[in-house]
């Protein structure tokens, strides 16, 4: 049985909780934050503490806190002989100041409050060295079916692109809403559609699920919806996606 | 019982008459179309014409041509007594050439072969007359547990924020696709984040749901992504939609 510490009480740092816990291969043996209130919801299932030099042994240590605290936290737990782990896309292996390091980074978006399949979240992970590399394993193999051994310059790619996909994905969202409020529509009528959108990837490549005017070069089009928006952002996001799109689909046109 | 004819065996012709073949409130009568290689698939289950001067009696015509052939294909049913709609999200109710228009728009994305559940579609329909928009309404309520009545100009703008939420956002899951093939990771790693990203606005606004390095103001990470991309569309896509999630945060910073 592995035993892990979890280090930062937000929003990951809850989902892997309750995914570890639920697991038979490991156990969270404490959860050591700096935020009191946040910590109680954890204080009923197991140990916690607000002492980041009170940290207790264990094979290994998630560090859960926001990208730019990795390094200070993680030199309260330098001297432990277990693995220290950071889960961020962004951050190096390197940025961890301990022996035995490793990245523990599940490739999804996490919200508060909603609880999601772990079997089937990529876990990308690294470790400094081929054993510390199994242990990481080990704790991933029980959590999810998807895991994947990553390196942190193919992590960082991965990440990136994941900014696509997931935050600027969601701004288009944010677009569609924005005109379906500016013109007395509701929002939910865009939603099958949505999620229709993203389903069709999951078989069919994006290059071929492509459609719309400037798939089609469709100047008529194009130039009849620049006409209905008035926001600049909006006109700007239009042609540029029209652009590129356009310029993807150039040779075929 | 409601009898329909569709004219065009494209993509939308097939759905529309598998859905309708499914009601009990509503058959097709006939589905006519240029291409006979296409029209072979409907003639075991109904009558099929390639003679647009041969269509038979029907309550309602569905249009499912492309966009531009509209007009040209209602100027051959301009003396029936059903009602002629189209099924375009950006064609005005006035482009159909008949006495009795009306506009009968699945907003939805469809692939050939992958059956959706159209009773989640959302239908919006519009008639130009009372009498028209009820039969409309019928034949529709048959087929979605989500009918709408919606103006050609609503509609269009309709359909200008489906170009942001489903042509857009498929270009950006192409990005995803060219920066993990370039970099030796599988696409299929981002799969699980872009359909929780779609997930996600199911139950919660895009605003509220909005993650990641612009809307957080964090330069550091989007410079660091900046000098991964090669890419000048990438690049140009990257800087635009981090300014608008920027802009669009702004006060909040
Ligand atoms: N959220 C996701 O979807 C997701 C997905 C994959 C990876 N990750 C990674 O998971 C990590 C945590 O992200 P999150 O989304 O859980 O963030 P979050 O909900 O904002 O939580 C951040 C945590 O870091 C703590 N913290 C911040 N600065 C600290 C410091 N100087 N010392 C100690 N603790 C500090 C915060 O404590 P306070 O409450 O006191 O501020 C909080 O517990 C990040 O590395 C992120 O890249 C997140
Ligand atoms: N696909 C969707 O997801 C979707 C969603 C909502 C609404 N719509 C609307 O549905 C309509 C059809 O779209 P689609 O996706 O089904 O397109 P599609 O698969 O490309 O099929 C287009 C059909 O139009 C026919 N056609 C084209 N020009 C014609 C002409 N001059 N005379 C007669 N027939 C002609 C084509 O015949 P050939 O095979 O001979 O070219 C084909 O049957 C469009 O108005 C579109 O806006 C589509």
């Amino acid at each position: 049985m592995l035993s892990v510490v979890i280090l930062g009480t937000g929003n990951l740092a809850k989902h892997l909780f309750t995914a570890i816990t639920e697991t038979d291969g490991a156990q969270v043996v404490q959860v050591v934050g700096r935020n009191r209130d946040r910590l109680k919801w954890f204080s009923e299932k197991t140990a916690i503490s607000n002492d980041f030099s009170s940290v207790v042994e264990a094979d290994v240590y998630l560090i859960a806190v926001k990208d730019d605290a990795i390094t200070e936290v993680s030199q309260a737990l330098s001297h432990k002989e277990g693995v220290v782990a950071h889960t961020s896309g962004a951050v190096s292996l390197t940025a961890i100041a301990a022996e035995r390091k490793g990245v523990f980074y599940p490739l999804q978006t996490f919200t508060e409050g909603k609880k999601l399949d772990f079997k089937s979240i990529p876990l990308c992970i690294e470790g400094s060295s081929p054993e510390d590399t199994l242990v990481l394993q080990k704790l991933a193999n029980g959590l999810s079916d998807n895991v994947q051994q990553i390196d942190s310059d193919q992590r960082k790619k991965l990440h990136l692109a994941a900014v696509f996909v997931n935050n600027f994905t969601n701004h288009l969202f944010g677009v569609g809403e924005e005109i379906c409020l500016e013109n007395q529509l509701s929002f939910d009528l865009l939603k099958p559609l949505i999620k229709e959108t993203a389903e069709k990837v999951q078989s069919m490549s994006p290059k071929m699920a492509q459609t719309g005017p400037a798939r089609r070069g469709d100047q008529k089009s194009m130039q009849e919806h620049l006409k209905l928006l008035k926001n600049k952002n909006q006109i700007a996001l239009y042609t540029l996606c029209s652009e590129a799109i356009e310029n993807a689909y150039e040779k075929e046109l």
